[in-house]
């Protein structure tokens, strides 16, 4: 790939002469990419960053479990949720403060950050006081309320992009913790609504080219949510890292088939550790490289 | 219109026997429409309830000159933001508690209740202690932590179908707040995003009918901001009316082409009275009326 | 309802002042509405016009039975399908020529035109020699070959939007057709495709006052496709009426339940003259009419 | 990679038991991949076969050059419309018998098969006489008539996604020319309608997956018309081959600032050259090979 496709500087047709209401958030007023650091790593840079890990904090076993494969499968961030947005008041909520424990737990046993998702601005404080990464989930893109208080958190934030949100909305969402002074934005692609049904929703990989076209911030994929099938969450993060994206937030479970969410898209810690091995062959090609897959740990994951 | 098909009794096909995970929502559990008492008037019987008033609080003459044009054109209850969901940061976002102000001071004029927003769960007790009935905007109508925190209000809800959510994600946020032991829920079809720019949402009315099959709630119409055009109004507000929904959200605004927001969409007193006293004639063919239109009230506002 | 609401004159905001590619549709070159003759009535004038029949023409005693059935319950105008369109080409795909005779059989009984579709330009040349008015089915809305075809024809032309074609690109296909010379178009919508499954496609009611703000040419619109849904029908005909459609298309079936095709969105006879009643009593008041429901039909069809 | 996630044993969850509709392009009733003879390739093996030219043929010096272009770029097909799909009767329509001549002498130029639309059944005859492969367009994927016609045909068929069909529908428009006897069917996506601007549609990588997992067909991706921006190009290319596509279709134009028809979107030569010696790089990564690349021409285009 020649110097011109490299990710730290995408290669627009004509440039945007207009500034966008979204001004912060634009590559406009910020020509260089905005590089965040991740404990000994950072996103936005070469560095393809991989976040991982169940869909929701269960028990300490599973999280505990789950948490250190996904440290020898290579991930540089552990995902869970403690607070869950479910469509249905009946089904599981999350263990909240409990969930955030384990997570902190799973921080010490593995040395790795922890990325949690926050539903409520009254929430704030408590999970800004476990998390490493505060992650705002696809139903609350446009809960600006939320926003603007986390604008004032000195965490990164991951904010995803709502079902029906345009890459505009998306950016102008960001504005809101850009502008309240919180520099520290990760975006995330998860798919959007469309009437096509074999996947739960539509990733829309285009969206990561609009996204550094017009903005300076990093973006990941969420290649489990998009699909909602296990199978289909390593060919689409083959594709993520080649259409340009930051890096990966995946979906990993000790033992799907008991999950108490999302089972069917969470793929096993096997399955997991042959993409990343899988990733970290490929990452030259496209500029990028994954260092937590050390040599040693390459060629003992290697089957 | 024969009995059959009265608003208080629709006619399902086959009605589904499974009971759906909105339980409490569901009209299967609950056969009789639910009617919710509006200070001398009801919703979700015979009455056509106008909720009618500008898209966001801006300032006393204003508040209380669109109010006072609203009262005289036969609405019943007087709407009005003062806090606003905004996509940017830096467009006007309410006036917050000096706004619930001026609402208030415009029900002591009018004797009519009011209705606003609600964005965040901590502003939840300073909404309540001024609305008459608290609204959850489309872009909060799957923020569950503020559904949760309104199912213990005592005032009814306005909850607004997301722009993405299927009337089943609608009915599944209506039981959040069920679930809690607030039944009052008024539900509000306001246009769902689609591939057509002609307007800037796309209305779907059909939904008003899955409603009533699946739900006893009462569900009301917002043709403001489903169409984004001040001329789209009155036609898609007779339409509402013939497919059987029980009310109407309108933004009236006594000056539209200086509104902070929205202005483009909403209709200027004259046209509200005329629209008012079309569907005050209209109703009874299809089994409704609208009783703040005493025939003194219409005598005075015919052209 | 005012004079300036009236379906002869539709009200638009700011006219547009750019001629749109449609030139010829377009509401800015011809003011006035197109209006055309349909036998002894007339589509796009004060006449609500309802064509009824079966989804396809199965065989001689249904075809008759149902065409008498509408002819007894006031249509205008028959409609049932000779060539259907298909996703499977294993599901039934249409009597064809012979389909057409029993068409032209039902018209002699009835004394009702007929409107049927063609799907081929090879066909249609077949097709004309028997419809009064040619259909132009969804799947074929930007079928720009068969389009040009028909624009030669010296019947009107049905088109139908296309599930997934915006208001503009309806109007860019209806400019085919009177480009080539044939001014006799006749719109329809039927849904277009979204999100929500709980409908077969969503009605978009807005988009018959879009067609009228943009352009003169008449529209009808078929609530059967749209929903999928027998009992969503009346409701949805009555909205219909109410936006200012110009008209109906209306699945009807003496034997829904055995119907070859689309089944469970046709009413019954019974269900169709019922609906015929309400809507001539409801014409007047939205400044339409319904002539085929004299006072004697009327009396004799009311219960 | 592993072997089971080699392109030719995609590897399913649990594999549907019901046979669908589309039975004959169910991979349950032909478990090995479809591979199709192009000249001295195929498509649905281990080659990434890449069709690439205008989008329209428009007269000779510009089909030459950009077939030569092509040709020295490693295409292994020369794609070129002479009947043009467009929503206006006033765009151009294509150069139709003229168009193919050029096209048919382009291909005697260069050595290279030829790929071209019908739009009518009854151009058909014209259309196969010249071409080496026959598309069809994506606003005639449901034109079951042509659809019908092309399974009498003895050439491969190239069938486009419709802009609003899902999966199954497009597995269902391949069965009608399956069915009538031409096992030759190559589909392609090439983007969805939805309500995201930045891109002119939705291109959904995901569907080459259940394309894979459901049918036995090759599937390519065009990434010009899915996103209409020639800068989008090359990184959807290379996510297409990552997410497992069997090739491309690509506008090049020797001039694409002058084009008829959609120049925004095509490539100019040179980046052509750049893309594909990339992704002659890329491919064994993915299982693929690109063998118009031989060592010579890779390195002569190599930078």
């Amino acid at each position: 790939m020649s110097e011109k496709d490299s990710p730290a500087a995408p290669k627009p047709g004509t440039p945007p002469l207009k500034l966008p209401s979204y001004k912060k958030a634009s590559r406009l007023t910020h020509p260089q990419n905005t590089v965040i650091p991740l404990g000994p790593y950072a996103i936005g840079g070469d560095e393809f960053v991989i976040m991982a890990g169940p869909c929701s904090v269960e028990a300490d076993p599973q999280m505990l479990g789950t948490a250190w494969e996904v440290k020898i499968g290579g991930a540089h961030i552990i995902r869970g949720g403690a607070f869950k947005p479910r469509s249905s008041p009946y089904s599981f909520q999350g263990l909240a403060e409990e969930g955030l424990k384990m997570l902190s737990k799973a921080r010490e046993l593995t040395g790795l950050g922890i990325v949690t998702e926050v539903m409520d601005s009254s929430d704030v404080d408590l999970v800004e006081s476990y998390a490493d990464i505060i992650q705002v989930g696809a139903r609350n893109s446009q809960n600006f309320s939320l926003l603007k208080r986390l604008s004032k958190c000195q965490k990164p934030i991951l904010l995803k992009r709502g079902l029906m949100n345009t890459v505009d909305e998306l950016l102008s969402s960001a504005e809101y913790i850009l502008a309240g002074g919180n520099e520290q934005v990760i975006l995330c692609e998860r798919g959007i609504r469309t009437f096509e049904p074999s996947t739960r929703n539509t990733l829309d990989l285009s969206s990561i080219l609009t996204i550094k076209e017009k903005s300076h911030l990093p973006v990941i994929v969420d290649p489990s949510h998009a699909s909602g099938k296990a199978h289909y969450v390593a060919p689409l993060s083959r594709a993520a890292l080649a259409v340009g994206a930051d890096g990966l937030m995946i979906e990993v479970h000790c033992a799907p088939e008991s999950a108490l969410c999302d089972g069917e898209e969470s793929i096993e810690p096997g399955q997991f550790r042959d993409l990343m091995v899988n990733l970290a062959e490929l990452a030259p090609a496209f500029g990028r490289r994954i260092s937590t897959l050390t040599p040693e740990l390459l060629a003992q994951n290697q089957r």
